[in-house]
């Protein structure tokens, strides 16, 4: 009970940052700034047709360096530019394009130096592979020089973030993407249209998570940053992997939106244990607790639940579920499918249920993936996709998906409204365990246009 | 959000019935009675052998029925009386033992009959397996009549249940057992043990469910009770199977206990459409949401998530799953075990890791199951209980275990504390929707008892 007794003593305080908390009302609310005189809603934006779509690539770690070589794949693109704050890294990256037969980019290195590269004006898209301090950053420094941005999730770290990202681009008309691969995962596209067609019913209930030991990996971040913000922050901090792909099965900010949260986590072991082991740091105190889950509502009165857990030995898992009137999709650890006779037959799938409480076998879910089209491809896109890779594929269908989006000009399938409605569940349920898991009200970051969408949709060429 | 706003109508209300809260905590608490003078706790509680223990079986419908049958089978036992409300349940009943060569039983029947059957001088052990409503005014009855009581779950309703039972319980010096069978299956079992042997660090999260679609069952309960309990009732109607196993490998009531719980329900969409198709209701209202979630925390700083859905067309899933500081278990939708080298070397299970982040596979988790050893269990126990049946054996284990403590007068492995932390859920959830998702504190029906044991243990005679 210790940082609940924490958070008890923290109350005071955050009522005086926070405002809204009344004795009576059970949620705590956060402010929502009004939207400033004269800017407008980016929701169902499109810009002008871009016809090559001028890339530059900022942090060129893991992430960002692979991003480098995956766009010499996407249509309508070109890499113009990369930066990283150490110049191996961007010389590195420059190097392989040139070595590979591509123009050489320009090339920025240094701390600040994304400054001086959002200051060209050959740069369509600043794509922001940095860690997770410089995200925003870089985006609003982008966008305030009059590029689109997309940005590596999370997004944002904070609901300060959330909302500098949703104003300025509103602002400054410039698209800003949350670059949630897992939207693009096979199995994730096949259910949301399962569910778009009715297939699931009404979907009443999803479930989503980041369950990744990351043993193996926390030496690998540039200036240790990964396990320090783990250290020094409570809360879900990656959450989008989980709830991307869900909020978009659930039309959240088109026709429905989270109304509120709560989130309780176990108290910090494994955290500590790496700080002291392999830090050598004595009695050690690390804010993380090893594992958070969230529960949020929609107005819709639908619950999502996230789960993270980056410090315990288990499988990986993203839990990805919807729990439909009429159906029911499961991901991990095996796929399940739960249909009705009628969709299997409209979609001519060879099989006769027989149990009906029980998930469809696993050669008829392979039959499903054949026969459940997914608008955004066709058989060379997934031929394309699974060729060049990046988790099986998804990181490029998403990296075309944006680069179609802005060479037709049209609304991207994530906007910044999804980027603060995804990320924002990190400080929320920070907020929501320290004040003793009380429910938190999820801000509206449309500001009421979610309901002027019938659902989630996406954007094509005529 | 219509729930969280009738929610916040009924504060002022609830703040009257249940006292604790108050305006700067954010625990909502309900009334915890003092013990009355001169009652002692049953913790630890042991009473005297009974030679051959005396059973009278009170419900006779699909449960109760094969209880009786069931008991046949179960060592130092003796049914003999068998009650129901329908004269020809328990006829049956009674017609089956002696058709079969068992003794006849004393036969009551009739709405109130079980009154009648508790003024017997000759029984030691009251089964109660009627509907929930039923539940405790038999265990109660039976109790202050000097009988031992074991009660189908949910073995209490609410609140004001669960304080009779524990506070007649400890007046009457009778026990009162949960008759949660769950906690008798095998990979329940085999994870348990591996909790206590440490094989999973420390076990900081857990997780159990009761996701079961009951369309065909609907219709086979005596006067529609299960329907119209759910009609009427908004909250986690049956948490027990799962919440019952993950709370002893969490040592809960020894040496740890539930502290605070927040629970948020989807709306009822299924629940109103079954009462208006198949019970023809026009406009039917409809309490229990489709889907419940219920997140717990522990003064040991740790988790559990449990779920309900009775509701929804999806495979059966009770979830079970313990997430430890040094490896895994989850039983649905498949087995996953992961746990470090020395715990497969010590055990002598023949597989040498190669992938720290993917479970155990099959085959290997079936050695698992020959390697692990569950005390309560031989080979000839095991035989037995695949023989007997009931949910693949688990319900004779849990009979037989009951009969095995009252014949050499030990403690239960699941009392009347375990009983109430259990089955409270279901109206602390219901608590804390009604206040829009506050959490609400788990009251120590311990009343500080919790401390003096040090973790759950099933005891055996010398």
């Amino acid at each position: 009970m210790n940082k609940n007794l924490r958070g008890a003593a923290a109350l005071l305080l955050s009522l005086a940052i926070f405002g809204g908390c009344c004795n009576g009302s059970a949620l705590l609310k956060t402010k929502v700034p009004a939207m400033p005189a004269g800017q407008q809603t980016m929701v169902g934006y499109a810009d002008d047709p871009i016809d090559t779509v001028r890339v530059a690539i900022v942090g060129l770690g893991d992430r960002g360096s692979w991003a480098v070589k995956r766009y010499t794949q996407v249509p309508w693109t070109r890499t113009v530019a990369v930066c990283d704050a150490e110049a191996d890294r961007a010389e590195a990256s420059a190097k392989w394009l040139v070595d590979h037969g591509y123009p050489a980019p320009a090339v920025y290195s240094g701390p600040e130096a994304y400054k001086e590269l959002c200051l060209r004006d050959d740069i369509d898209l600043v794509y922001v592979c940095t860690d997770w301090a410089h995200h925003v950053p870089v985006a609003l420094c982008a966008m305030e020089h009059g590029k689109h941005v997309a940005v590596e999730v999370p997004s944002a770290n904070s609901l300060k973030e959330c909302w500098d990202l949703v104003n300025t681009s509103e602002r400054t008309r410039r698209h800003c993407v949350i670059l949630e691969n897992c939207c693009y995962d096979f199995f994730e596209m096949m259910s949301l249209q399962l569910a778009q067609q009715g297939a699931l019913g009404e979907v009443l209930h999803a479930e989503g998570s980041y369950h990744h030991n990351l043993d193996f990996y926390w030496n690998q971040y540039w200036e240790d940053w990964r396990l320090q913000f783990n250290a020094t922050h409570r809360g879900d901090l990656y959450p989008t992997h989980g709830l991307g792909p869900v909020a978009q099965a659930l039309d959240i900010n088109r026709g429905d939106r989270f109304t509120s949260l709560v989130a309780m986590d176990t108290k910090s072991v494994n955290g500590k244990e790496i700080l002291r082991t392999w830090r050598g740091v004595e009695n050690p105190e690390f804010k993380n607790g090893d594992l958070v889950c969230t529960l949020l509502r929609t107005e819709k009165e639908k619950t999502v639940l996230i789960e993270h857990d980056v410090m315990t030995p288990r499988p990986y898992n993203r839990m990805y579920q919807l729990v439909g009137t009429k159906g029911y999709a499961a991901k991990y650890p095996v796929e399940q499918l739960t249909l009705g006779q009628d969709v299997l037959d409209a979609l001519g799938v060879d099989y006769s249920i027989t149990d009906a409480h029980a998930s469809l076998p696993a050669d008829v879910i392979q039959q499903m993936y054949a026969k459940v089209q997914i608008p955004i491809l066709n058989d060379e896109l997934r031929a394309k996709a699974k060729e060049v890779g990046g988790h099986g594929g998804m990181d490029w269908i998403m990296d075309y998906r944006l680069a179609y989006c802005l060479h037709y000009g049209l609304p991207v399938d994530m906007d910044v409204y999804d980027l603060a409605s995804w990320c924002c569940l990190s400080e929320l349920g920070t907020i929501s365990m320290e004040h003793g898991c009380r429910a938190v009200e999820v801000p509206d970051f449309t500001r009421g246009h979610w309901q002027e969408r019938p659902g989630f949709s996406y954007a094509f060429a005529r």
